[in-house]
């Protein structure tokens, strides 16, 4: 990839939002794909994204908005996709240019329902896309202290290492430290399973166990995801790297985690449905549990995985969530 | 150790105090020694400690209460030492009666200034006490949460497994969970090495960084708690389980911990004295910074400790903690 190599970031949410400023600060134009006529006005208009990080100001001569996704995938070689995994299959589906030599950065937390596949694995399936074309932006990171500006780290995985590096220099800046890995499977489950921890996080703490037993389950946590990921993909990874362990941490210590809140409602007794319909979304961790649950039920090689199994027991077996977590306590140490 | 060891707790901090509650839920007598006369009047009058978790109520005919550290420490069979470590050789200094086949069990979280000893090794080296007879209680455990019942993981390390476990079902109940480990010596080291991270991540917060930050530091806090204690007692361990990552984490993140609190003084401008005198005390990790830089130095195996060492130089070389995080910030990933 040369320096006049054009990214564009499909999707307008708040971590969709942070990428684009991130590489503003390095890009003299970036491309932004977003569904809403009424978000690419505001934007145009007023300067910022009138839902997500509006505290965030763009230069828009830099930005190349635009509401037609073939768009901005032909004009881009990189394209960065921020869409929620549940939504992910219904845009791609609008796609009608070739985008098989295109590089493919995946920001998406979680697995496409439809596929079951994580990102990466998708775009190879079904687009055609070599592997060593395939990257993922992993945090730990809040979009909302990238809009503030606080220091934060990035890791950018690729099969190639140039390709990465490129992707990450153009991410860096005096308050985006990024590294580069060649885990890319690695990572992306961790960045998935991280948010079924979150409700797991959330459940317990709707259902009165306190920082003591937080602390407990995510210990737990990385253990379960080490041996989960090693037996999907088994290769030499440091579990305790800020994108796995860190990466947990940011989001399962978060109150501000959307998994974390719907696990907490179901701890506090709402239902699956209920829950959803209070916060007016679905958690990617609802589908990355059911997820994770199968992939690992349908594995020659299967992993002791009692936290997942505990939330989906609780998520698709209409399980009691206070008898779940009684016999969760038992297995962990 | 029979069922009729008897056992006795010295120390009346909170800590001290959650210990007590927890041997009382299995032992018909308790011994508890503290310094203070008023204190222990108070406990026998109102039958709670006065200072620390008072919500705590005793049958203090289960206690055997005393202020006198002779009669206790010849009473008992096992000697659970609970007090700051600051204060421990002062303490044992009044020791006049023989020790020597006694089990002692610590709950103290730091090294002994005096000697520059961990607490086993400070036992084993001065009152010959033998390794099989040492035993270390670790979290993740706030006391407070012991108080409210709150489920809590502790674990018990001996080298004697028996004795562990006889330790463990002691402390065992609806609400304590316990497992037991060999590796004392890298207990100890964990259990003092996350105060030191407790500060720096009380000094992250006092300069402004964010959570995104926290979590990098915490991820690059473990790995670095690993290199140290491998360096100085190498044997098969995993540092994700709860008595090291688990305990890190509970003090990490609390906002409660002490000396995370004096990490945010030292961040937000305080000098070292002016924090230990706004806060009318030392926090652990202050002693530990010192102890475990100076450990390292003088190892023969030295151990990459970015951390630490920022910690250190902020503390005790006088230097700007923003300037020295700024450069940290260049060494973690």
């Amino acid at each position: 990839m040369s320096d006049t190599t054009k990214y564009a970031v499909f999707g307008a949410g708040s971590w969709a939002t942070a990428i684009v400023k991130m590489l503003c600060e390095n890009l003299d134009e970036v491309g932004w794909y977003m569904r809403s006529v009424y978000a690419k006005e505001h934007i145009l208009k007023e300067k910022h994204n009138p839902s997500y990080l509006s505290s965030v100001e763009f230069h828009t001569e830099q930005l190349k908005l635009s509401n037609d996704i073939n768009e901005l995938a032909d004009w881009a070689d990189v394209l960065v996709f921020v869409i929620p995994s549940a939504f992910m299959y219904s845009e791609l589906e609008k796609l009608t240019v070739d985008i098989s030599n295109k590089t493919i950065v995946s920001a998406v937390k979680g697995i496409i329902p439809e596929s079951g596949l994580l990102v990466g694995e998708h775009f190879h399936d079904i687009y055609k896309i070599p592997f060593e074309n395939i990257a993922v932006i992993a945090g730990p990171c809040h979009a909302e202290e990238v809009a503030l500006e606080r220091l934060s780290y990035l890791t950018i995985s690729c099969a190639d290492p140039v390709k990465a590096q490129a992707i990450a220099d153009n991410l860096a800046s005096d308050y985006i430290k990024t590294k580069i890995s060649d885990d890319v499977i690695g990572v992306e489950y961790a960045v998935m399973m991280k948010n079924i921890y979150a409700i797991a996080a959330g459940i317990a703490h709707g259902l009165g166990y306190g920082d003591n037993f937080q602390s407990v389950l995510m210990s737990n946590a990385i253990r379960e995801m080490k041996r989960f990921i090693k037996k999907m993909h088994k290769m030499k990874r440091n579990i305790n790297n800020s994108a796995y362990l860190g990466d947990l941490l940011v989001t399962g210590y978060s109150v501000f985690s959307r998994n974390r809140m719907f696990g907490n409602m179901i701890g506090k007794g709402y239902t699956v449905k209920s829950a959803q319909m209070e916060m007016n979304m679905i958690a990617e961790g609802y589908y990355a549990t059911k997820s994770a649950h199968l992939l690992n039920k349908t594995n020659k090689k299967k992993a002791q995985l009692p936290i997942i199994n505990a939330v989906y027991a609780i998520l698709y077996e209409n399980k009691d969530p206070k008898k779940v977590f009684k016999k969760l306590t038992e297995k962990l140490d």
